[in-house]
């Protein structure tokens, strides 16, 4: 059952990312929210907002600790969000007395944004690594063909010439622009989101920020105030992850365009046509562009989602989950893509 | 391994539809695929374009045929499309000297975008009915409910008391303009793909039309002009899609804001808290505003891939693919959801 | 001051359209207001809701009523629409006892609607006008050119050739079915808004439907219920604008990579470079890419803007105004620009 | 002739802000080009690419210079952009033999980039003064009212109380995050287009360096390579934009939501209507939802605009102008409504 060609097992083969994909799996979000509840018991522990044995208790039953799907699934269509039903069910592992003291002062979207996080920081690095090897890349067609000459194109007409490595940088130089981005919004990004029912860590009383500071360090996560209501990390975050394909997309469109044209560049490995087998479709170029389109279109959604009512909207978050994901898969598949098609090039220009 | 809600084993439970889902997997899609095969087969061998021994030949063939998943899937990562590697199998399995006459005259985008429109015609049907069953339930609200009293709210103040059938209707009408509208677009949408290589069914001289219009009739499908570069109908669809959803996030909207005022409705069933056991959530409504903002979202590439150069655009076609499976199941979803929320209505007005 | 391409002295020499930009003047609109005022004067008074002697004063006033504007800048400021202003100086005009008449069991929101509706109508049949003009210039190419020989370009590589009327039918049948879906749609569109301050028209009794009809016959609009909060019928006509933009999106983009191969087409009457005498930039083809891509970014908030909470959502409605004004002008620019540049093909195809 | 709210004489005293406005009218736009043009004769002279002489002759008469604007918008329906009839122009107000001396070396591109540039600096200023604005704004709310009570509100259900001030710092901290952004991001926006025909600079020989860089230092921009197809800064500054409105969106949905449920909030000065007096319609805050969702929409075309084809793309550089401008007017216009909203503030909590 695979409606978006990311999960697609056919489709992803072209369009996917194993690695990011696998952080977006039901066994990597859970095991996710299993370590958020594990750290969490430990944190409140350690300054004695809960007893040692609770926690004791807690993380003895998380160790074993297996969730019943289909009741998860049936909590989410009732609940809106998972973790009810989870919380539930890890409080039965648990059992009396220390059950009370699972999840303890927190509320769903501290496990769920939190979840996320511990995610997207691996993902994170790992886009950082995608985007090192496409800027190497780039710097060795420019080592090696930077010389030659091309013909410029402005407005798609013939201009001047210009040398090959011209070009090569036009690719290259966001790309180390996006590198200086990441780094200054990861620090807001990768936050620990710890705030409660709503948001005030009421249940702790005046141990609230020693437990989240304790939290975060646990997770190894940034700590910072609770955040459930304002999404601007994420959007900001979907906003580099279009810089990143629609960066991408460029690269994609003039590789296509150059093909077409047909002596500018030599380019092993295009795609074979079921109709003319003389044809060798770029098209790996063309699934830049793609991915640079698709992820143009999520981003306004991520930001329509900014219109967060009040203390927490079901609506604005869900939103979120329909589009975030898929624009983390589109901009690992664009990276990875992008890498291997430069790979590809034998030559340019002349 | 799922990246988007729409095939998560979880989340689907509240943003999924499993009957239209099931058209968008992999199975549903090569099922489709093998249909157009064995119809143009029969269609051509009606016709005399092939000889009746080689279409009994495929077939035969076809009826037992299993693909080998993993070499389609590298299939599609090299020529961004699985037909060349589909029909390369098939070739195989039909084997000498019949196997020249499979897939002939046809070309990889008349399987893709026509096993598309086979799919869609059963998805159409299912949609059409699920928006029958939501005026059906708002039919019944107003029946039961119609003649109570309700504040007015317009600017989000309270403007003059109207009756509850005035708000009823304002959900319903739309769903009927909807109705009207999917009866007009459909004849124009649900019509079979054939043009051959670049749209002129070359291969086939005087035939094509006795061909195409055969195809089409063992389809189910209408007979048209191949629209392989014009996707008018694909976007005027996916309009229709948002449509839907857009009328039906108003009514998700209306209701979780009656139920934030809390007496002008009473709501069986709504979502727990894991914070607060009190809380009765307002989820399948908040679902609806997410379902239609997403819907919304998409939109906007759909139509950008109405910019598909040339003779056929790999780039704008792939992106269709990102973006018109979820908004169809995005719409069943909804459609779902809203009646299952009309039908947890136990009371409106005063 | 000019903040939009389409109300720029300079570029809308380029992206404008004096015609339908008049409709969305000032002036246009505040007629169009007092036309809606004075066709309730009468209507009301045909009907026995109010005397003909304060339909008399009414109709006077206004035949010589000239607006403050400062006041009524002043009054969106305030209001968030004109019309409360406009109307409290149009009462003003007609004087005691008559003023009490002014506008009688209207609300705001019928006085915008409908005022857009009365512009929309001639809009309309424009747009028509413009979209049968370059079904006729494509006509024409193809009887020039429509038997030469072009290469098929798929994927963006050179396939197997076709005729120029192949590439030139791509073109112009779907221009053809959007003739279709505006004849279909039109009728649901152009209908008065006429519901009174929470739709019901309370203050008119059981003489509502009979003047709802005669207001509506008088400004040649349908008669339909109100639609204040069903924003649908507006959504679908700005898919419509976009579907015509995308269409002629990619002629322009057909054009623009013909006149980058060179030898395919001859254009005359291209844009000049500043820097480069010898080019001849396909600045046409370029902006109907332009305005394709803009009109499909809108569309995106048109369908946000459905969901319209309650009886009247100033947000939602507040969206509409900054979104479709600039795609009807977006699309008549766009339909101006492909006609002459369909006129400026001096040869297609070899 | 007004098809933007935001150009429009009378939605412009809700939607618009006229300081920001005064940066994209034509005089201001004409302005900066020649003030670039200026510049770009004396960095010339500096460094001996042109004569002394030829350069007091280009200060001489562009002193006095008053462009011919009927031609200039015939100039723009020719070739696109305005630069080469703005060059025509003031090379004839040179005269002879220095004309030749005028624009060298540079490309229209060049003086628009650049020009936008000249006044994205004061435009950056301004908004970041209303952002701070903003912040003392929502100081004084915490001040005044933070220690009363709030029901927090989860999925739009009353959850638990909360202090005014949790939800005070909700709208606040996004703001204090936006202006962190925009001291990162401005350094790489604020900077000098300057490359030629083709980006090469291939006029100036070994002196392009010193006069890019003297160019700049002249303008008060930072000196960068040229980046006519790399848009990422521009994309990242409609990011950011689309981030402050959409968290002042956030700040009106709240704000509406308050005055709806009618007890948590009072607030003075609200929007009459034409049929209800007793209403005080919240049209500031809705204007704040409105105005985020807009740049939402906006903030995907501006992303479409990435894939900039080759050394130049007509397409994607016109989409950019039919979207950046009103971005920008929209972010001013709803950092002002949102001072002026908090300012109407007189009473929160309990």
């Amino acid at each position: 059952m695979t409606v978006s060609p990311f999960d697609h097992p056919l489709l992803s083969g072209l369009l996917g990312d194993d690695e990011v994909t696998w952080h977006f799996s039901v066994e990597a979000e859970i095991a996710a929210m299993l370590t958020f509840e594990r750290a969490l018991a430990e944190a409140e522990a350690e300054s004695g907002v809960i007893a040692s044995d609770a926690a004791a208790a807690i993380l003895s039953a998380l160790a074993s600790f297996r969730p019943d799907t289909a009741k998860l699934r049936a909590g989410v269509a009732r609940d809106g969000v998972v973790v009810p039903e989870l919380v539930r069910q890890i409080k039965a592992a648990v059992g009396e007395p220390h059950n009370a003291f699972v999840h303890f002062g927190a509320t769903s979207q501290d496990v769920i944004d939190t979840a996320l996080m511990l995610r997207l920081k691996p993902v994170v690095e790992h886009l950082g690594l995608l985007l090192t090897e496409n800027i190497v890349r780039f710097a060795s067609l420019e080592e090696q063909f930077g010389g030659r000459t091309l013909m410029a194109m402005t407005r798609m007409q013939p201009a001047i010439p210009i040398q090959v490595s011209d070009r090569v940088r036009a690719w290259q130089a966001p790309l180390q622009r996006h590198q200086q981005r990441l780094a200054e919004q990861s620090a807001r990004l990768l936050v620990v989101q710890f705030g409660g029912a709503a948001g005030t860590l009421e249940k702790l009383g005046d141990k609230a920020g020693v437990v989240r500071a304790a939290l975060a360090a646990r997770l190894g996560l940034g700590d910072a105030p609770q955040w459930h209501s304002q999404r601007d990390a994420l959007a900001d975050f979907a906003g580099w992850l279009s810089l990143v394909t629609g960066s991408l997309g460029k690269f994609g469109q003039d590789i296509a365009l150059m093909a077409q044209a047909g002596t500018d560049i030599a380019l092993s490995g295009g795609g074979v046509s079921s109709a003319m087998p003389h044809k060798q479709n770029p098209v790996k170029a063309e699934a830049l562009v793609a991915l640079g389109r698709f992820n143009a279109t999520q981003l306004a959604g991520m930001h329509q989602a900014l219109v967060h009512e009040q203390e927490r909207s079901g609506a604005a978050w869900t939103l979120e989950w329909l589009l975030l994901p898929q624009m983390v898969v589109a901009t690992a598949a664009a990276l990875r893509l992008a890498a291997e098609l430069a790979g590809r090039i034998e030559s340019l220009g002349h």
